[in-house]
């Protein structure tokens, strides 16, 4: 049974609180958070303590420490859960900036604790069974990676501002998702992109509809394309063409109920957002994480992971800057 | 070169008329309609020749007489055409009497001469290919068939006064198609009906939403559903179970072209109507004819499949009438 | 807090013991078992009381209970729970025999405690979402609808010997459904079937494959295909025809990741059975009886909803032996 | 009724000429090639004379000419047909050299005569649907522009020897549909590729799997993907973004015919190249060429269209040598 905090009791530390429920091996022991009256209702919800943040990284009853707390956190958490030798399990970004990311890696390596980087849709069950489907050879050697992430509708304004840019913010999971699926890292990439859905983003200097390639001293390709506008639903798709043939994952639907009037026949829009449509891929990384730490294993996506994601997200918004493709240096 | 006259200029003539254009091994010479006008507009449209209708039948420049005049005239029609001993084309039903059905059977059989009967649907290359497919074994033994059929509205009243009733007008094409992919007669059915469409229709002693069940001796099953309305266009879908799995055939839509909105994802509605559904089916069914009367077989389906769907018809509205199964017997 | 005991911890005892774990506003207190290692393994994996039967009907900490043993004893479990005058969930079928069956019904009211039959179908997010876009006239008035049901394989013969055959064991479900969807009881019905599937199913005087059509009084028409076999999983379909249009749910995959090879574009086979397939719904249902009891509202599937859908079986059975439709009186 | 000389009886004149058959206001008088034994086969089957060049071009029996023969041979015949000043259809592409193409306008524009350029996609009737719907603002201003195409197998190297390179052989088609979708026309692009299909490809200098970024003024953005190889037919696919929705094309499938076994639900491949899956395109193309010298009105694509679509594969070409985007000057 392991034992676990959480740091951070916002939406997301809630969302992992849930899991924790489901899973037998595990058991929420306490909750902390900056804003003390978050960490009650949150501690209530779940019937768990609620205790300071030192309380909990130092908690002799604490197995393991998730990190849920805003990304400016991290780098001090990181630190301090390390020092106390626990098993940590940190939201990504682990920082905006890659250099204290790489002093993050140092940290824990020379620590010795498990590190877990939270980019969840490696673990939803759909794009999970096609990596593995595709690790199996079923087709052939894989060639070229497609992959579309639309949001349902820009976040505020206010939040973009501290976003680091939609690559870093947003594109950054499909560059995870993108070297979980090449299986070798991209070695440069060609971003680009524009401000189709509001004037107030392409004033912070910022885009909102933004594609990119990356190509992998092999020869493989990846396209991606973002938008911060779906009017039908989070539309989540992976397409992988292998020398053999194509694997790929379709939107999942609000349900399966299909109308055929005058108007066509219509499936309803896919699930709104990412807790619905990616709810079972965080239950699955929790699992997995606990897993881990039970059999002495190292948990992945790792925390190098986590840096590689945040380098092709930089490049990607030097590519953006300069017009041109970049190389991208790990 | 088979040279070919059509019987009877109406939609389904011009119809014959078209196909034969794309049959390299085929020759439309000359047109007839009891109403000399239809011919001549008809004639014109193809180029040929309008001709009196024993001018067809008796012409030495015609090799084979398509029958697409109105059901009540086919039974003479059928055994003139076979007195001048030319291969037979005749549109469903032979005739509305099974008896006069076995008539023209033994006429034709006296003659010698090649006979097909117009159930059309056999050719569409869709449910062509779910037969063969049936037929090579690729699901194992054939256990039970469903197949639905919707037209997208009532015809007008007077048409329905002089169909013969929902069974003998309009699933007396589900009829053969169950024999066509049972590969055995059913010796028992079970048919019922409501009128929900239009009080007209039962006002008249019809149904307009009927559903059968069609059992064979070695205890296949077949299953039927009909309505006279679909608001999604010509609904016409085929599903096939065997010992090692299931072949289906869904609705042809207008388009490929799918929509996602705020409303959700939407196909276009079905294919129309039967002319635009069958379209393909048409053309292959006069190919088959044609081909036949080139190699010297026999046509498929001949006259006794016409009987065979008339008798099944037969039984179903003794069924209905009676409200209890009915045996067939062939 | 509602605060449950389960009473039988076989398979389903435990589905709903999970059930409870995700829902915040019950709790599991209990369980029993008339094999008492079955309790306590039971008991040990969810961290609760192992006790005996009496000790949870009379428990003064149990709010509600949950009949999840064998069904030959719901009959007296029923009685005793409904005497201790708590609410009560019991599995279907409630009794094999209607008439016992009405004297479970009067007892139950008698004593004024809320019963609800696990008809747990009705809970799917799918067919849910069908049936309360039916209700809300989205396709007009409905006039026909069509359930399709087919098991991977049959169960084991010793099973089958006891299970009323495959109208009361299997088909049951559908009536249920068919009454959930018509929004009017089906007078009347005839049903057939054969053994394909496995001779020993025919010789123990059963069938394997069968398919049935209900009529309404107003000319609603159902029609419901079973077959104890699909290779291709747990095939689970629904589809229903208004005057407006049609609403259908299809089969739920396993995955959502379809290849392209030179075999054609392949999604994964259903999910394999009832467990899997319907899951979401095991949780619903439940989730339902506890706010019921919360709010003070009536559950519903309710005794009668079991009753009904027990004398349609009846009936289907006797259609079934007599080989004729047969009415169905309440 | 338009009559009609068809240069060059190789595979796509024997198309043309199919085509005519069954356009109701046109007639194919007379065919011609350089190579005469190849004119005798093509005028025999279709019934009309074999010709020289000369004939046709100068035939006063002639209205308009389909140049069908070797692109090599396009530059002159334009020339000579625009001197008889007839109408002229002219496979892609008029000319390799962007700047003979521009003489080619010069030219034709002087003569007065109708020009189109056959680039038949865009009469697919689910590619031109969706871009009528797009014109019609069904899903508000378009934003993004997503074009795949995989050819099932990569044609003889020594036929891609002459071929121009990728570009200018294949991603042609889709520069022409980006124009078409777009609605405007890209003035940047990025290009990149690998040869990953097949070795003998990259050892002269091509690849055979690439893809692109263009851009529009306006910010729109179309991205493109070429496979020389696809294990599961011939793969073409439209997909477009607008600011209230998403408008797409899938594959067509070589039948509707669905199985489903142990292995899953399997649709048929696609269908296996150009002719199959764009049949209905070369008589729709045809059929308003036709129209348009009927009615006195400019056909489109004209030889505009040919020229921008060659002048962005040159500026691809130029992209992936140099390894950077590059402007495009129409």
């Amino acid at each position: 049974m392991i034992r676990v905090g959480i740091l951070g009791c916002g939406r997301i530390g809630n969302v992992h609180a849930t899991s924790l429920l489901q899973i037998q091996s595990a058991k929420l022991v306490a909750v902390a958070d900056a804003v003390p009256e978050a960490a009650s209702v949150c501690a209530k919800r779940f019937n768990v303590e609620a205790r300071t943040i030192d309380g909990i990284i130092h908690g002799a009853d604490i197995d393991a420490v998730i990190i849920a707390s805003p990304s400016p956190t991290h780098f001090d958490l990181i630190h301090a859960v390390a020092g106390s030798k626990k098993p940590i399990f940190c939201e990504k970004p682990i920082d905006m900036s890659s250099e204290r990311v790489r002093t993050c890696i140092a940290t824990v390596e020379a620590a010795g604790v498990p590190f877990m980087t939270g980019f969840n849709q490696r673990f939803d069950p759909h794009f999970g069974a096609l990596q593995q489907r595709l690790a199996s050879g079923e087709i052939g050697n894989v060639e070229t990676v497609t992959i579309t992430s639309r949001d349902p509708a820009p976040p505020p304004i206010e939040y973009l501002k501290g976003s680091g840019g939609i690559f870093r913010d947003m594109m950054i999971h499909d560059f995870d998702l993108a070297r979980f699926l090449l299986g070798e890292n991209p070695i440069r990439i060609f971003a680009t992109g524009s401000a189709l859905v509001d004037p107030a983003i392409r004033d912070m200097g910022d885009v909102d509809t933004a594609v990119a390639i990356l190509t992998t001293k092999s020869g493989k390709i990846c396209q991606i394309s973002n938008s911060r506008r779906a009017t039908y639903g989070y539309d989540q798709r992976l397409e992988v063409h292998g020398s053999e043939g194509m694997l790929r994952v379709s939107n999942v639907h609000e349900s399966l109920v299909e109308s055929a009037t005058h108007n066509g026949f219509t499936m309803p829009v896919a699930k709104p957002f990412f807790l619905e449509r990616f709810g079972p891929a965080y239950l699955a990384e929790m699992q997995h994480f606990i897993n881990c730490i039970n059999a002495g294993t190292a948990p992945t996506p790792n925390a190098n992971d986590g840096l590689c994601a945040q380098l092709i997200a930089d490049a990607a918004n030097e590519s953006l800057a300069r017009g041109e493709p970049v190389d991208i240096n790990y």
